[in-house]
């Protein structure tokens, strides 16, 4: 009886009842020892087991087996006794979500059977014994998350299922290392960099005199994983649709900010961060992330670079390629629209009150790394997604993924965003003189290089600086560039037509580098082109402004007479802009005037990044061992510090950890020493900030190695 | 003094502060009587003056002026004393929004000089006495919007303003009837019926049974186009978008709709309306928008069809062309996945549990008309636009507009959610035959044709049904078609690939007319294209079903063993329906079985709509005096109907009105007489539903016109 049921049992598919193994009838104990029992089931989830180093997920923090789509990874049965090919049948089942359907792709039963076809592949790897080693290769776009196990024997009187058991659950995550998966990455050294490495390098300040920040991604450490399924859950985000890289990056970006959706970060550009952490205090994103899953509630604050990095952290854990980028000069809030405008009184002079629009001086979001099956050829490959909530964004507080290189070739007519990204590295920045008595605004000049000046990320392997802005853009004046606007424009783009003459005098201000509380010379270098005398009235007017380009206030402005052919020096003394610094504040310049012989306008912009002071982070002890890391500052300046946080973390060796100093006096030093102990061999940072209201953005580090 | 200073006035452009107008220095008394005074502004907003009636805005029940885009209205501007071009300057200064900025094109002053660029064009029409006449075009893409005007007269004292006036307001719409606005329809009859017919007819019941509801839009009643204007201020849409039909369509979608952002209507697809109004009670908009702008809060209740009707009062309102259509046998939640499934048992019996994928029997939704400016060339013209909150749309409840061109040529990779529309016409219906051992589903036959059979909406200028299927689909079978679906599966939609064998024989259940109560005959015909004996046990089931093609109850199911040639009819009796019927029911019908001597499957589904009784309207009285309107109703059932709400309204000449009945005995009728007076000259309808938990969608209307 037995023999001829199990020949015309086909194929393993079944439809399931998640209940417990079937009791069996009481009238039949014979027969069954005939059928295989399962002892156990072991997933092979240790780091030093076959699955985690084959799947490159031996970092994770995390005991479950965790593997990657499109890759086989094995487990073992335990039978009650050896399994023979020819009588027997078992499954493993994997189901996610709460109503498991075979057609949706959320229950996969896989059979081990040559002759069967699963939507899964399943294969005998080795019969030893009483205990079966199975190799089971998930469909390279099968759903991402946490799968449930289960393996089934057939018998003649039902299906016999193992009980639910939560240590047998498996992390099915992203796979950029197997070419069926559209996140897959070729480039050995970047898919390294942009999935593995969990320490970042965030660019900030101005183009010609960049600033860092390290960052600890933390994708590894525990409890992230989970947090970042959470972020999804909490979205509501529908189970079928978190195999597809594209929508998983898009609701990501809506829900990495708290807008609309009680996303992760609230953002908080004001200046005041009384109720929350400030923006620059933070070394990583585990502690957001922990925060967020834990409390279920938005964490405050954030500005652009938390966002991304704590995005970053989010693509990279679950498997997507991804990185930080940063853009120098970045246009927003245009919408379409590619112009910034910048008013001049009758004399040359900005207008303040009239000029409303603003530039940041970088702005920073996130690349992830996928194919565009929606899209048609060629738009495959880095997409732009940014998850700070800027001002336009279809509705919602979101962006992307928009193709770079769509974006490149103006080609925005593809979803999702490209309009709105392409204007933040394309945008003119355009001086306009307006008729005081009767308000007439006259276009007298076009700078169409500033905005969008640089578009940086961190090098793969390295840490180094990667420029990338030729990804984004043709070079400037070049024909293809050109031919890019007049695609931009076909598709809705609207652009500055005014061509005002070019002044035959130049206006430029050297970069200089400035440590806050330097006194410094700002340099006005004139070049006349013309073969005759130029003179004229300059307006130098000096500004303490956010990252994102609003001013704060004015602290210097001078009106020097010049023959425009010499240089001309403007001193700054520290105590001007000192008393009227904010977070993050840099100084801008903006020099115009007009020609006294030509009427021609003249204008140069400067940004000068004021550095801080750095922390010292210093490690001691054996490695491997116990080991002590020391923080060490001295204010620099000639007032206290107050209500001083400084936090210290690395992966995998230091959860973030921080201290409060109520004063550091005006010239004295403190050293803070905790001790830690590496959880795992390798590279890795150890990475400190320092904030107060004062002073932000202080920052340093110490790489070490660990030993095994 | 004031010659001199007035010649080097170049154009008027103001940065307004909007106070009134400026006081002017004690000093100067004598001086003034030289510049022009203002004594009146005349917006010529009567519907007899010239405005209106060349705006085709005369229909509006609104005090305002309303003007379209792109198209000069004029306005009437009195002085203290004869206006001189060659001395006086005056501007028409338009303001809209809380910030006003001329480059954000929420401040345009108009000049009239004939010397000057305005953004919008200004003459001077005629000037006689101290009154001239201004005629002002605003810019074809121009916001949409309820403008402030102002008349300011320069002075050398500065600039001389009238005070805020609201009367003086002026609602600037889009415009269909000017070629450079992106609304443009070229066709007269297609732009009458879609801009400015009131009344509306809504196809329902199944593609071969159509049923229809007649609806009063009823755009232009009074408060409706503050409410329209209200759902963008709901919504918090820049200012700066609302001149982008684009925008203002995809917002909508999302407004009209309360899912995610208290939009204006609530969905109710339960059966239980106790809390508000039933979907199939209402016959008009008005009633809807002016209750959630009063309230401000989501109105109770709606389905596919009042979505989609509000929706269309609201796009014509705003003048864009729109009309709603309805798609028989509507796929939905597909997601890119062009399948539904049926499982049928090994027998051919359907295996209810395990279908879990509906149809809709008809689905509502709204094409718009306008050029696409932000896609390749060819995709403008109607899109599709859908408020209903389906499943699946981006994170959001909202759908479009996607491009019926582009959905009928597969060109999915375009903004916004043309993959979705493309399955809701387009998906296959899979059946799936079940091995009950191991739980094997093999597909055993696709129908290609079933989902999206017909699309229809009303004609222009007539009461007529136009089928519009062509401009989605290519014939099916046809070549064109093959292509189609190959390039939407380029962009991702997943389709069944296997291709099972046609069954020699073929079954087909013929459309049978039915009203309520009555019992009646299903025939089966089977077609035996073998030349051999063909037997098999049929299953036949029949089920009342909700529009949204859920099963609420299985009244019918019976198995007649038939030889596979004749015809065999299957008895049905109202008294198995009636007690299970449930609202807008329709019997569903599925036949299947499997042919004994081949062991293929034959299948063949019917929709039986059942018609209701219908409302008698008549009209009484002297047209353009005071009417009478008398709605009649007998109940043809044997049980008596209770709590029954008639409603009755008609465009221009009756707002909405109701009743309620607390019982309708069995087979007694009811009268009800009301009085109207008409507000306007010109055909219009009187439309009536009488609508109780026993019997929903039942409508009458009357047709009337009214003489000046």
């Amino acid at each position: 009886m037995f023999v001829n049921n199990s020949a015309s049992l086909s194929l393993f598919l079944f439809i399931i009842p998640l209940s417990p193994h079937l009791s069996l009838p009481r009238s039949l104990p014979t027969l069954l020892s005939e059928f295989l029992d399962i002892w156990n089931v072991n997933m092979l989830r240790n780091p030093d087991e076959v699955n985690k180093r084959q799947h490159t997920t031996h970092l994770y923090a995390n005991n479950h087996l965790i593997v990657r789509r499109g890759q086989e990874f094995q487990l073992k049965v335990t039978f009650d006794r050896p399994y023979k090919p020819s009588d027997d049948q078992f499954a493993v089942e994997f189901v996610i979500g709460c109503s498991p359907q075979f057609s949706k792709g959320t229950y996969i039963p896989v059979s081990v059977a040559s002759d069967r076809q699963s939507p899964w592949a399943g294969r005998v790897v080795d019969s030893t014994g009483d205990v079966v080693t199975v190799g089971i290769t998930p469909a390279p776009d099968c759903i991402v998350g946490k799968w449930r196990t289960y393996v089934a024997v057939v018998t003649p009187y039902g299906i016999r299922r193992t009980r639910q058991d939560e240590s047998r659950d498996v992390y099915i995550l992203f796979n950029p290392w197997v070419a069926a998966d559209s996140v897959f990455l070729d480039d050995g050294n970047e898919r390294e960099e942009c999935v593995l490495n969990e320490v970042g390098v965030i660019y900030h300040g101005a183009y010609d005199d960049v600033s860092e920040r390290p960052w600890n991604f933390g994708q590894f450490d525990y409890g992230v994983l989970d947090a970042c399924l959470f972020i999804m859950d909490k979205a509501a985000m529908p189970i079928t649709n978190r195999g597809d890289p594209i929508k998983v990056a898009r609701i990501a970006s809506a829900m990495l900010n708290s807008r609309d959706d009680d996303g992760v970060l609230v953002g908080n550009w004001s200046g005041d961060y009384t109720y929350g952490v400030a923006p620059t205090s933070w070394t990583g994103s585990t502690e957001i992330l922990l925060n967020y899953s834990s409390s279920k509630m938005p964490v405050c604050y954030a500005q652009c670079w938390v966002y991304a990095a704590v995005f970053n952290t989010f693509l990279r854990c679950l498997g997507i390629p991804a990185r930080v980028v940063t853009n120098f000069f970045s246009s927003h809030d245009n919408d379409g629209n590619l112009k910034t405008d910048i008013i001049l009184d009758e004399n040359g002079r900005i207008d303040k009150q009239r000029t409303k629009d603003s530039i940041w001086n970088y702005h920073c979001w996130n690349e992830c790394y996928m194919s565009r099956p929606d899209l048609p050829q060629g738009f495959g490959g880095w997409q732009v997604v940014d998850a700070t909530p800027q001002e336009t964004s279809d509705g919602m507080y979101r962006c992307g993924p928009a193709s770079v290189h769509a974006i490149k070739h103006g080609q925005i007519c593809f979803p999702f965003d490209a309009p709105f990204v392409f204007a933040e590295v394309n945008s003119d920045v355009v001086f306009y003189s307006r008729n005081p008595r009767d308000g007439t605004l006259e276009p007298v000049k076009v700078n169409s290089s500033h905005v969008g000046r640089m578009v940086v990320t961190k090098a793969p392997g390295q840490d180094a600086r990667r420029d990338i802005t030729d990804q984004y853009k043709f070079p400037e004046g070049s024909p293809e560039e050109r031919t890019v606007l007049e695609k931009a424009e076909e598709y809705g783009c609207q652009r500055e037509k005014a061509t005002p003459p070019e002044a035959d005098v130049e206006l430029d201000m050297p970069l200089i580098e400035v440590r806050v509380g330097d006194d410094f010379e700002l340099k006005l270098e004139f070049n006349n082109k013309s073969d005759q005398a130029r003179t004229g009235e300059m307006y130098v007017s000096g500004n303490v402004v956010y990252y994102t380009g609003v001013t704060s206030s004015e602290f210097l402005f001078k009106t020097p007479k010049v023959i425009l052919d010499p240089m001309k020096v403007i001193q700054v003394r520290s105590q001007d802009y000192m008393r009227k610094l904010v977070e993050q504040a840099n100084l801008h310049f903006i020099a115009t005037g007009k020609v006294k012989e030509t009427g021609q306008i003249v204008t140069a912009m400067r940004v000068v990044t004021l550095h801080n002071p750095k922390l010292s982070v210093q490690v001691r002890g054996h490695v491997s061992e116990e080991m002590f890391v020391t923080v060490e500052f001295t204010n620099p300046f000639k007032f206290n510090l107050e209500d001083v946080y400084i936090r210290v973390e690395g992966p995998g060796v230091m959860p973030p950890k921080y201290k409060h100093y109520s004063q550091i006096m005006a010239g004295s030093s403190l050293t803070w020493t905790e001790s830690f102990t590496p959880r795992r061999e390798g590279p890795t940072k150890l990475m400190a900030s320092l904030d107060c209201a004062a002073l932000r953005q202080v920052y340093g580090q110490a790489q070490l190695t660990i030993k095994p």
